[in-house]
C-alpha cells in the first residue's frame, strides 16, 4: 500500500527572479521543508538526538524536473513519498501541483550520519525505529 | 576536442546552515553562477537579446550528486562543461573542486525560450550563431 | 485605535547558519512575507494593478535590532503594523516573538510606484483608496 | 586618518527578483561578505579562535538604505568602514557604488561572543589586540 503525505507553501516574493518565476533552485528549499513537515508529523526531525548521538541526514544527491514555471503567490500542494529505504539511506520523492498542474517533480537521497560536536559526519545505519517507520511510509 | 572553462567562488558565512556545512541548494546557486561566467567569458549572457527578442533559458531540470560536504571560506574551482547541445536544449555538466578534492557534480538542463514583455515563455530552436558557439565548446 | 496584523513562520533548515541560528539577513525576507500576508487579508498585493498600471513598492529603507537568536523550528508570531503613510510611502513595522520572548524587531519603509514593462520605476502618490486602507489600519 | 577598505561583487541572477532588481535583503548578505573580506585582508575572520575560545559575532542590528536598485551583472564596488568600536560591539559602515553612483548605504552591529559548543552564546568584551586591530581600521 502506498501512502503519502501532503504539504503546501505559497510562494514568496522573494522566491522569484526577473525572469518573473520561481527561481529553479528554490524547490530544493522546498523539498527540504516539506520532508521537515513529513517527518515532524512522525514526531521526527532531520535533526535528532538518538541514544545520545545527534543523527543529521546530509544530503548525497537531489534532481528537480521542472515542467511549468511557479510564480508569486501561487500556492502549492507537495506531496512527499520515501522511495527507497537503504541500509544507510533513505531517498524522497516529490511533486508539486497547483491545482490539477503538476509543475515540478523532485528527488533527494540523504545519509543517515552521527553528527559530532565539530560538526564532522560519520555515516551509520538507520537505526531500526526509524526505518521502520520509514518503511511503513512508503 | 574537449575544453573545460573553470571558475571559483569562495564559500560564504550565509552559505552554511546549523549542520556547519554548505547548505546542498546553494550548489544549485552555484551552477548558475558558473554557467553565467562561462557564458560572459564567450561574450553572452542568460538572458539576451537576439534579433529584436529576448531569449531566456528557464532550467527543465537540475541534478547534483555530493561527495564531501564544503565549508565557511572554502575556495571552490568549479568546472563547467558543455555535456550536449539538442535542437532547443542545452546541458552544462559542473565539478566542484577543492584543491586536488572533488565535492560535487552537478548538471542543469535549460530549454532556449522567446520571453514575452508578460513573462510568458515560448521554447525555440537555439539560435545557429549560439549553437555553433556553445559546440565548439564541448 | 491602534489594530496589529499577526502572522505566524516557522523556522527552516535553510534559514540557519553554522552558529546554528537564524541567519540576520533571513528576518528582512519574513518581514515581507508577513507584509505580503497583511496587504492579502485587505486584497492587497505588494505588485499590483492599479487603473491600468502596475504598482510596486520598492523598499527604501531597513532596518532591525535582534535581541535574541530563533533556531530551526521555532515557530514566530510575528506582529505587522502601519507605522507611517506618507505622501508617497509607507513605512511598516515588525515585531518578532517566540511565545511571550520578543526576538527582534524590524522597519521597513516602501515608496509607492508605476512599474514600467521595461522594468524601470517611477514614484507616485500613493492612490486615494490604498492610502486609506493603510490609515485605517494604523 | 580615515581608511577604508573597498572590495567588489557581482550581481548573480538569483539576486533578483521578479521587479526585475536586486532583492533589498540580499544587501545583508552582501555586506556580511564585504565584512568577510575585510577581516580576511587583516587576516581575521567573524569566527574565529581565541585563547582555545571560539568567538562570534552574532548581529545586534542591521539598516541598509536604497537609494537606486542594482541589476543583474551589475558590478558593485562595496566601501567598508569600521565606524564605531564599543566594549563589545562593533559597528561597521557599507556604501554600495556601481560606478560613481551610490546604490545603497549600509551599516551592521555585531556583538563579540564566546560561542559555545552548543551553540549557546556569551557577550564578552573584545578581545585587546582585535580591538586595536579595528580601532587602526576606523
Amino acid at each position: 500500500m502506498t501512502t503519502s503525505f501532503r504539504t503546501s507553501r505559497r510562494i514568496e516574493f522573494v522566491d522569484t527572479d526577473m525572469a518573473g518565476i520561481v527561481h529553479f533552485s528554490n524547490f530544493f528549499r522546498f523539498m527540504e521543508a516539506a520532508e521537515v513537515d513529513f517527518l515532524q508529523a512522525r514526531g521526527l526531525s532531520v535533526q535528532m538526538p538518538y541514544e545520545g548521538l545527534m543523527l543529521g541526514f546530509p544530503r548525497v544527491s537531489a534532481s528537480c524536473d521542472y515542467l511549468r514555471p511557479a510564480r508569486f503567490q501561487d500556492m502549492l500542494s507537495i506531496v512527499v513519498r520515501v522511495h527507497t529505504v537503504g541500509r544507510k539511506s533513505v531517498t524522497y520523492a516529490f511533486e508539486f501541483l497547483r491545482g490539477e498542474d503538476l509543475l515540478a517533480r523532485g528527488q533527494v537521497t540523504s545519509v543517515c550520519c552521527r553528527v559530532n560536536p565539530d560538526h564532522s559526519f560519520e555515516s551509520m545505519e538507520i537505526p531500526a525505529s526509524l526505518r521502520e517507520l520509514l518503511e511503513r511510509s512508503k
